[in-house]
Parts: C-alpha cells; structure tokens; sequence
C-alpha cells in the first residue's frame, strides 16, 4: 500500500419510514427510521429523499374524482384513452407544455419550477386510494431546507438534503433520478479555472452534482421497495445555499425546445 | 435495531493508474492500482472506467496537425473561432448533427454508437500533447467486455463494467456521466408489472442503471484528479450479457430530434 487515501463513500438505504402523510415532519421521521436500522445520521451526511414522500408530508395529492376536465383536457386524452381528469392536473402543473405525442399519450412539461419532463411531474404510483394523484412540491427548495432544518432539531447533525424525482430523458432511454430541491449544496460544482492531468485549464466542465447525487440514491431506493430516503456519508459536497434553478437551462440557450 | 439491514453500496476510487498508452491492457492495470491502495478487486464488483483511458488504451488519438478542414468545418469554425481542424474531426465522428449553435461553437452530434453528445464525443481535455485530441473508442461495450476479461484474469473475479462519459442534457445545467458501454451487466432495470408500495402494478417504470452507476462513480473521479476508474461494492447490479444500445432511444420515438 502506499500514496494517499482513496476516495470513498458508502450509500445507506433508510427503511421502514413507512406511510407518510399530510402534516408529517419528514426529518424527524427520517432520523427516528435510521436510528431504527442502527445509522445514526452524522455531520456531514447528504440525504436524499424522493419527491413522493416530501408531497405526501405537505400534502400535495389531488383526488381525481374532484376535477372537471377542460376541453383541452379531454382532446388530449381521447386519443390515448387516458384519464381526462389526470390530464386536466397535468394542464394546471404546467407553465408550458413542450411536446406531446397524442398517440402514445406523453405530454411532456414545463414545470411551475422550470423542469421539463413528463406529466409536470403528476404521478399516480405509490399514492394511496384509486384515484389519488400526487404533484410535485411547490418550492422544493424550501421542502428540502425544512428537513435540513429538522434533521438539525432531532439529529443534531448538520447535513444537505437533496429531493429526487425519476425523470426520462431527451434520446436516451430508461429513466434516471434527478434532483428537484437542494439546500445545503450547490447543486453544480464547477472545475472551471482548474487544470487537468496534462496541465491544460479546463475551460468549461460543470457538473450536476446534485442530479449525481440524486441518481446514486436511486440504487439502494429501487422504485417500489419501500427505501424513500438514502444516506450518502463520505462525500465531501459542495456547500451552498442550495438553489435547484441553477440546475434549469435558460430557455434562450437551450437547443431543444 | 430491528427488521432486515438496510440496502447499502460502497464506492471507491481506484488511483494510482497513471497515463495509459495505447496497447496498455486497462484491466490489468486497474486490478494493480487498486492493490496498491489496499483494495482487492472482487466478484460482483461493479468497474466504471472513464471513455478517455479507454481511448487512450486502444489508441484513438488523434493529432490535429494531420487533419485537413473540410469547407463545412472551417465554415463552421469561422463563426465561433474554433479550431477548424477540431471540426473536421467532430463531423468525421458524426453520424448526423443534431443541431448547432455557430455564435457559441456548440455542435450537438449524434455518434457512430447513435449517442446524442456534444462534439461527437472529441475531447481536448486529459490528453497529452497540445495537438492530439481523443475519440470515443469505436465499440465501447467491446472495450467494456475486454476489461471483464481481462480483470477475470488477473483477479479472478467476475465483475461488471461500465464504460463512462460526461455529457451535458437538454433542459438542464451542468455535465453528468453516463454510461457509453457496459459489459455483464444490463444497461436498464425493468420494474414492469411489479407493485409499488401501494399494490399498483407499475407499468412502465424502466430505470437507466447503468446512466446511474456512471453518474455514481463520477462523484469519486472528479474532473483532474487522476482517478479514471471506480470501483462499485455492494450493489446487486442486474446480470446481463450488456448492449448499450438498449439505452439510445430509436429516432422514431425521440420526440426530440
């Protein structure tokens, strides 16, 4: 053996949070879970907790059969048999709607938030009851410095949090998990001005750290296993106030739409 | 403490590879750094192996000095005050362009291997020689497969690899890695017809593993910091002979090109 350290970090699933629901405050349940399996949560931990859970705890689910579908809504949903109801929550999650392929039944969103991606982010997976919905948070931002905050109080443990949503891709297939709320970090951490293994200034290389993050959580959550929240311990992040819009490209440089 | 142990994963960078020259046997010469660092290669290990060592290894470097512009490059670089030899060599890589940005110099390519990247993959970044540039290896899950076999050799354990790049994505800021070749593992892990945790089957959640496991080992690789490999511990990849084409979405469906 010889030379430095290698870098490391290890990926800690938390199990057993359980059905969450309106009014819940995630961090302290988050904590009490990981005591449960014996992780304590340490200084310098990121968590990373789904989006499905933080709009459960806020509250943020839409019963179907209490919405009134908009012409626009039931066009587009009668050429792919999908409910016109569910469409109508997709139209009202929407800031623009990007694309939409009638046939296949894919509208592809503009988020009050700015991310584009599928259905606005509504999802009908992992809620409760029929015909219940759930949307994304409102200002994921501030859903993530609540369990920051949360975490500090139960925990004692200072930590960043990133909120993780399982968004598709242009030309890629298969889905990956995405950060749609930090606080804690920056979500990019930016190697610009420093120089690479030959010696050359990289000139420009940000990296998405925060939508890394999200994406190696992803791998102890699994989709239907009853894993909402990861700790990754070991990883140095970024430090930063935390602001997901950093994440989203300005509509003037993007190429693709 | 009670119930089963959490899920839990453990990443770690392999340093100590130094520069890779073409003809050098990258499987070898991963096992060998990592006993170095105290770390023995084992099976069901997961390898992510950056594409620029990859290149190096099997020589596809190029030296701008022996390239002639075409008209369409030196036009294409005039607007942006690019090399137009860097251009010539971005469109001898290309397949098709996607769509270009002449005031910015951008040019997002598609690949030989149906990848949608910038600059078809040419990278002037970690190259030794103010001249030569790198090209993404020709047939990467070819390479990828290599290291498997080559790791078997010289530690006897069976792993997967997963060849990574950094590419940038409509929508959103900041580079992330992906996977550009895997071998022994499949790409996409399909969660079709299980149940979510509210007894939903669900329908199509297909989930880009292998996207995930590259964007995880970039968290330990850094941009300069001469790790070009990571090893992924603990985490039951799925088994599968690997095909990275099973991630490029078909043009016909790609609402985005």
């Amino acid at each position: 053996m010889s030379g430095p350290a290698p870098p490391r970090f290890e990926v800690i699933g938390v199990t057993g949070i359980g059905e969450i629901t309106a009014g819940d405050r995630l961090g302290e349940t988050i904590v009490s879970a990981a005591r449960s399996q014996g992780t304590a949560i340490e200084d310098g931990d990121l968590l990373v907790v789904t989006q499905k859970v933080v709009s459960k705890a806020e509250g943020r689910l839409v019963d179907l059969r209490d919405i009134e579908p908009s012409p626009l809504a039931s066009e587009l949903a009668s050429t792919s048999g999908r409910d016109p109801r569910l469409v109508e929550v997709v139209l009202r999650e929407s800031r623009s709607i990007v694309r939409t392929d009638p046939d296949r039944g894919i509208i592809i969103c503009e988020t009050m938030h700015g991310f584009v991606c599928a259905n606005a982010g509504v999802d009908t997976s992992n809620v409760p009851g029929e015909w219940m919905v759930s949307l994304l948070p409102e200002d994921p931002d501030r859903s993530a410095r609540k369990i920051v905050h949360d975490i500090a109080e139960a925990a004692g443990a200072d930590v960043g949090v990133v909120i993780s949503d399982t968004h598709g891709r242009a030309w890629r297939e298969g889905l990956t998990n995405l950060a749609i709320g930090v606080a804690g970090l920056s979500p990019i951490l930016d190697y610009k001005g420093t120089t690479d293994m030959s010696g050359q200034v990289l000139s420009v290389t940000a990296i998405a750290v925060a939508d890394e993050l999200a994406a190696t959580a992803e791998l102890v959550m699994g989709k239907a296993t009853g894993v909402p929240a990861a700790i990754i311990r070991g990883y140095a992040f970024p430090a930063g106030p935390g602001d997901t819009s950093d994440l989203v490209r300005n509509r003037a440089t993007d190429l693709f739409r």
